[in-house]
């Protein structure tokens, strides 16, 4: 009874160690954007740490779990729960690297005056940042059907990426003083897109730990975005 | 006695099913930039297939590695070994994802004129390959120095990748007709990178089954590269 109490309080602190994950991982979002928004460094200066913090959290929790799978050789749903947290960890963190590289673009962007007002970028950040908690909330709730809500959204964020991409190449093409930053832009549009895809690996992830049903690779043929549509 | 032999099977099973996807892996990068060098769609023609393939064998890992943890409750490298596992297969099969991107940049350039000869790219391919060879191999000997070698090997195909977007951008800004294709390169080189990045994940995860020891997040300065250095 104690054991069990004792191994439940684990579970639990594997949970909030990824709930944490996904906060940090959504404010780096939000204040990257932000940063390129009102074009002011500071607004995003505190967004090295916390990727160091999500570093330190996915390590923490690889060892949490393998401690888990030791010690307490867990079975069905609590050794499907372990095996994902593993996984989606490491979605997390990479989040977080994805945030590294837009804040590097941004800091190109910041260097030059504005392209354009920004429109479609902030949208994307938001649908992807809100992709990112709701499949954490997915996983915490163990709700298949908000996982399965998060790879639909997907679909929104891929149309916006390519819709930045036909803007940004026109341009390119009638101003090759515009080259730079509208590259810097596009890369920008490309890890959001990128953060949406971690949403979806997580959710997908959530999905065959709550059904022991895999839809990661459905057959249907429009699986994959093309990457490149113009 | 014959429990254990069992057991020994099927980690030896789990181990060829990795080191088939790694093979297809290999294989889809080298059509798929074989493809974009020789002009010829025929030559990619079964890397979708391949990619079908990629998809299946994941899940028959994690669908293995999940039974394995259930029945056999590994412990110590044993139990490194197949939670490794569980987290290599997913690498290699976005490994095959960016390869699906790849062939729709190929497209693109194919339907043009060539821009101009390919040098960087293949060199950057092969590398690549040769990095998710080396890392897989680090994987089934258990050898974390052949796993260093591939984290090295890194700088280069980012330094490669550098050098590709330094030479476009001069493409692109000096002739506005150049600009589609130059992107699509300026993407394939990306792509590239990413696998690389891919393989370097997998050296990691094998560096730390085998030591115990963390290196996924040095603590150096140099620790991602930047994304846009322009």
């Amino acid at each position: 009874m104690e054991k069990q109490r004792q191994f439940d309080r684990e579970l639990e602190d594997l949970k909030k160690k990824l709930i944490h994950m996904a906060a940090l991982a959504e404010t780096m979002i939000d204040k990257a954007v932000a940063e390129l928004v009102q074009r002011d460094e500071k607004v995003a200066a505190k967004v090295p740490e916390y990727e160091q913090e999500l570093n330190r959290l996915e390590i923490e929790i690889d060892e949490a779990a393998l401690t888990l799978l030791a010690t307490r050789q867990p079975v069905a749903g609590d050794l499907r729960f372990i095996v994902a947290a593993t996984k989606i960890n490491g979605e997390l963190e990479r989040i977080g690297d994805l945030v590294i590289n837009i804040i590097q673009n941004v800091q190109t962007l910041l260097a030059q005056p504005p392209l354009k007002p920004l429109i479609d970028i902030p949208h994307m950040a938001d649908l992807a940042r809100r992709m990112v908690r709701d499949s954490l909330d997915s996983f915490v709730g163990g709700d298949p059907l908000l996982a399965q809500s998060v790879i639909m959204a997907d679909d929104r964020v891929d149309a916006l990426k390519d819709q930045v991409l036909r803007e940004l190449l026109t341009y390119m093409m009638s101003d090759p003083r515009t080259i730079e930053r509208a590259l810097a832009l596009i890369l920008v549009s490309r890890h959001l897109e990128r953060i949406g895809d971690h949403a979806v690996n997580i959710a997908e992830d959530v999905i065959y730990m709550t059904q022991g049903r895999d839809v990661r690779h459905p057959k249907t043929p429009k699986e994959r975005p093309a990457d490149l549509e113009m």
